[in-house]
């Protein structure tokens, strides 16, 4: 079997190679004028001098975790854990320093016509995408590869598993510090900027008096490139790691253990390449849809996916193989209709998101209309539909769960979540051209660009706001349907823990049980639905904090260098992108270590107050509770603000008054109420569940280990 | 025992004479000048044609179900149906129309003093919160005589519990109809009414030139009045019932089945009298605190109700009596102090919902001061607000049910839920007084009263806003408390279907198990957690059409009828209320329906796919499911809600620059926001949460007797 694994990383491998020749052909094109070539140092300066503060700041805690992994686990585990950090971190490094090269020659390519400024915009994203695929399916396989074939560990051992959780850990971590900072860094300058800007001054977005600007810039690079990289990457690497570690306990002790560990990672092999191919879809048709191109490039993956997963799962599981898990029986081919749910899944996600967030449906076109009688009814549609916007998505998964388990029970549904996260290639391509185009559009304001460029940017850029919530919604759709593997994982352990309480002599006498009828399991469920609240609510208080301090420096430079509004005064965008940075660093921190210490702390209470096997029990149930309320949360937040985004973009198209009517006024606060709701309280539910989730299990591997 | 019962039933009967009594002294007051008369006539009749509409709808229903429920199960249970919605009616209807009564006579106290305005306030809120224990009580209590005595059911038999069940239900039908059908009407007057008077036109709020202004107050009485009153009196009926049915299923076969079915009413009432009693204590200090004054009240009934619990239970049940539910062994005494854990949260909701909507605590601050940079700010820094001021309540819920389950098991938490909603009667009293003084400021206004006199209307309705989060707190609370209860009614009504299958054929070889193992519990929490989201949604979509509705028709009066500004013209105050009437009616009957219906499509879906295992299994989860966000989601709107209205408040006291500066225009945005959160969607949170699990109880019953 080594030899596939080779194959693995060689797919893996291949991305990166994707990388490099698409960066190198990308930079090849127009830079644009001097003007925009000065902006956009501008902004990669910020960008560059933002992630490393931030990486600094994580490396401290990270190597805090690194010797505290080491002296609780061992060196294994403790490697695992650096080796999803620092690759989590690279993907994110790598994307953005292409993201902030690509924007002025998207700016510059959309001088001459929409299909060249998107080919540019797509590859870029497309880049960060396959980075984020192939790195975590390289750090996955590569480790694996080492453990078990180098350092000759059996892949079913509780090392091998514990070294792949603390990887997946690595991740996480990155992940939600990036998602937080990143995110509190961008809508902090985009919430300040637009409101002392646009609101107050009566100055477009993106013009270069406004003292924010280039930090609203920086901002889509470090949240929307950056954060969202870290983001999916831990999501890739979580799920291949739960369905691993899954297989390596139903499948432990028979002949087929290794195949079914490989299994999830060569199916993440083959889509990196479907993805690749995918990309080459993405072509502007006659109708001139921006949407319409990117849906033919996630169609081509999506049906390349299931042609070649057939035969990947014939040859190395078998298609008649039969297998039992728990009381469910399957073959080799009810594991591949698995995939076929996991890609469904995702294209049903695509389709709904785009009609919650898209600008030719009724969600949108709701809250536009809302705007015409004001502020507050601007508000509430947009809250309304919010709230709406979650049904289907939670329908869609609960028909998921239930056909994967009829498959092949819980193994199924980590096969389906692992199919559908297999795509990130190409879905991360998508979100990641975002960031790109919204640069683009504001290098071409700040330059003095034709008005024509700035509608072609305007045209990528609002079709980046349904691609962006299409991402997030597949992120935390994703974690609904594996919040029942990543707990399976938690039950799995336990039990294992429990049974072997000779070795692990913590667990004697442990039985935790996880009926709804047990008190503490319900209280579990309560606590874990907590967190998703509480940290929304400090992610949504430091961006406000943020942008009150960004409204009160731009006054202050207006104030003081009376030149600027004029034109004749260079603002000072260097001590916005300053003040901000040190914001969101500090604001990071204390919602990041939520989801990491609750779990233990909530443990150690409940343990203390009713002993072990309660503990157990509502620390179980505190994972699925945070999964119940967070798929919510996240959803809501990320569907209402994307469409807040576009009801503006609707009205500013000439609805109900266009630019500069009172709707449109309304409509613009709807916009700055949506921005922490998208693109930073909830996009970082999802790593934060995931942390919960991953925590819980190296303290199970912890105790186990004293 | 049954003269305990009769006992009981005294002590119901008292609230209703203090009812009868504290009216006659309310009417006996100054009623004020002419035009005051005039304008109250106005909102009574508006108030009186509204609800003679929704009865009318709801009777509808009613009739309907009463006829299926008869057919389904008998003319015990059909009755008790029938019980259960006409009281709560009746506890609306009457609670409403003292209420149209004391606004004027409070008006024309405040004229004089503040001690007079908040007694004649106060004293009309009393007559509603005693009404609505009183009547609650009455209809378990007498009916269950009926049943018991003079039928000669056993009091442990299935008839009787199912009866109760179904009075259970009649309650909570009124309730959400009641809550939804009064949220929207009041919420779309105050919506619409606030959009176009204070933000269009300029003119202040209860402005007579504002078409929408008597609809506003009509919105007080019907919304915060009667559905208010029928929320309440839903969730004492449906917890007091709970604990009676648990206590059925617990002992039954033993000796003190009847006592202990007997317990939970006679606690409720005892705290009929502690109520009463402390109504006498509010009475205002020197230091003119108003909340001192009402916090006088609560504290004397709780400090009472402590005191007098302790001999009930040791003579009703005895101290040291030694009982056994499952495995948890426990006392009399045990069951005291659940009743403790009960009457402390109830006193942490109130302390910390005062924390999170008081003007002089960070909260509300907050906001106000987010709102000196704009409207989208102060909604940011209120939704941030919203979600923060979920994990305090959620922590106490979470440890009353660790302190009440370790006292005395799955039974003790009953007793601590049912020992909180014993004080309705004083709670309900504080809430209802919230809309007497809003109107009493209407009038103010409308009829030209000095300045001072809306001073100090304006004083009582600040309270007001704190005193109705406090309610809904609590009553969410209670809800999350008593999830398990309704939960283990649900379990316990199974198991013993199950295992008397031959009674009950449907129920063959039934084996549901609740693990969060199982996919099927994980589906159904996730069914679950859907409702709240989606019926939110759907709530905040109505008030903001009907809102915009108002804003249509006051902007055409205007156009039609210049003189209206001027002040020579008369605007048609019955147009707005005859609009909001059909638009509230029209949308509250599919969101109504939603949690109706729910369970049982649901159920039979699942029963296709899966089998009735899985069906019965899953419906299990949904019922903890639909609590697990419907408590986050409540108590986020409601808290949040007051905060925002409390927020502008603050900025009206003179804060950030006072009224008509552009903070105050921000909040009052945030205001109109957090409207439909706090009135409409959050507080129908709660009945929508009962109705979910009394359906699935009769579900049930149904099924059992088929």
């Amino acid at each position: 079997m080594t030899w596939v694994l080779y194959l693995i990383i060689a797919c893996g491998a291949l991305s990166i190679a994707y990388g490099v020749w698409t960066t190198r052909a990308v930079l090849a094109s127009d830079p644009g004028t001097a003007r925009m070539q000065e902006i956009a140092a501008a902004i990669q300066e910020g960008a560059q001098a933002y992630l490393n503060r931030q990486y600094q700041a994580v490396a401290i805690v990270g190597v805090l975790i690194f010797i505290a992994l080491y002296f609780l686990l061992g060196l294994p585990q403790a490697i695992g854990f650096a080796v999803g950090a620092v690759l989590s971190g690279a993907a994110g490094f790598v994307g953005m320093n292409v993201s902030v090269r690509a924007n002025v020659r998207t700016a510059q390519a959309a001088t001459k016509s929409l299909a060249g400024g998107l080919s540019i915009a797509f590859r870029a994203g497309a880049i960060t995408g396959l980075l984020v695929a192939g790195l975590a399916l390289l750090g996955v396989s590569v480790y694996f590869l080492v453990l078990t074939q180098f350092l000759g560990y059996s892949p079913a051992s509780r090392v091998v598993v514990d070294a792949l959780v603390a990887l997946g850990f690595g991740a996480s971590l990155i992940s939600i510090f990036a998602r937080l900072g990143g995110g509190i860094f961008t809508k902090g300058a985009d919430v300040g900027g637009d409101l002392v800007g646009k609101v107050e001054a009566g100055i477009p977005e993106d013009d270069p008096r406004n003292p924010a600007t280039i930090a609203d810039n920086v901002g889509d690079n470090v949240g929307d490139c950056a954060g969202m990289a870290a983001d999916l990457f831990e999501t890739y690497v979580v799920t291949v790691v739960a369905t691993m570690v899954l297989a390596s306990i139903y499948f432990a002790g028979g002949d087929r253990v290794m195949e079914m560990m490989i299994y999830p990672m060569a199916i993440g092999g083959a889509c990196v390449i479907t993805s690749i191919i995918g990309t080459y879809f993405v072509r502007l048709g006659s109708s001139q849809s921006i949407m319409g191109a990117l849906y033919k490039g996630v169609i081509a993956t999506g049906v390349l996916s299931l042609i070649v997963l057939w035969p990947l799962t014939a040859w190395l599981v078998g298609m008649d193989t039969a297998m039992k898990v728990g009381d469910v029986s399957f073959t080799g081919q009810s594991l591949y209709f698995c995939g076929v749910v996991g890609l469904v899944v995702t294209a049903l996600i695509v389709v709904i998101t785009e009609y919650y967030t898209g600008t030719n449906y009724r969600p949108v076109q709701s809250i536009a209309k809302a705007s015409v009688t004001g502020h507050g009814t601007n508000v509430i549609q947009g809250l309304a539909i919010s709230l709406e916007s979650t049904a289907l998505p939670a329908l869609i998964i609960i028909g998921a769960i239930i056909v994967a388990y009829g498959l092949a029970g819980l193994f199924g549904i980590a096969i389906a979540v692992t199919t559908m996260l297999a795509l990130a290639g190409m879905i991360v391509a998508l979100d990641a051209f975002g960031p790109v185009t919204d640069n683009a559009g504001g290098i071409a304001e700040m330059a003095g660009l034709p008005e024509d460029t700035r509608k072609t940017t305007d045209a990528l850029d609002a079709v980046g706001n349904t691609t962006k919530a299409v991402t997030k919604g597949y992120a935390i759709g994703s974690a609904g349907l594996g919040a029942l593997v990543l707990f399976a994982a938690y039950t799995e352990d336990l039990k294992y823990f429990a049974a072997n309480a000779d070795q692990f002599p913590y667990f004697g006498g442990v039985d935790a049980t996880f009926s709804l009828s047990n008190p503490y399991v319900v209280v579990g469920l309560f606590l874990g639905g907590l967190l998703p609240y509480l940290f929304g609510g400090i992610a949504m208080t430091a961006v406000g904090r943020a942008a009150s301090a960004i409204v009160e420096e731009v006054r202050r430079q207006f104030k003081e260098k009376p030149g600027i509004m004029k034109g004749t005064e260079r603002p000072d965008y260097g001590r916005a992108v300053d003040l901000l940075t040190k914001a969101a660093i500090k604001e990071m921190i204390v919602p990041s270590l939520l989801p990491v210490l609750s779990p233990v702390v909530f443990f150690f209470i409940i343990n203390w107050i009713a002993g072990k096997s309660a503990a157990f029990s509502a620390l179980g149930a505190m994972l699925l509770g945070v999964i119940v309320t967070g798929l919510f949360v996240a959803i809501s937040m990320t569907a209402g603000g994307g469409a807040w985004d576009n009801a503006k973009k609707y009205i500013e198209d000439g609805n109900y008054g266009g630019k500069g009517s009172e709707a449109h006024k309304a409509a613009v606060t709807g916009d700055t109420v949506g921005d922490p709701y998208k693109d930073t309280a909830g996009p970082a539910v999802n790593p934060m569940i995931k942390i919960t989730n991953i925590v819980a299990l190296l303290l199970l591997a912890v105790l186990a280990h004293h």
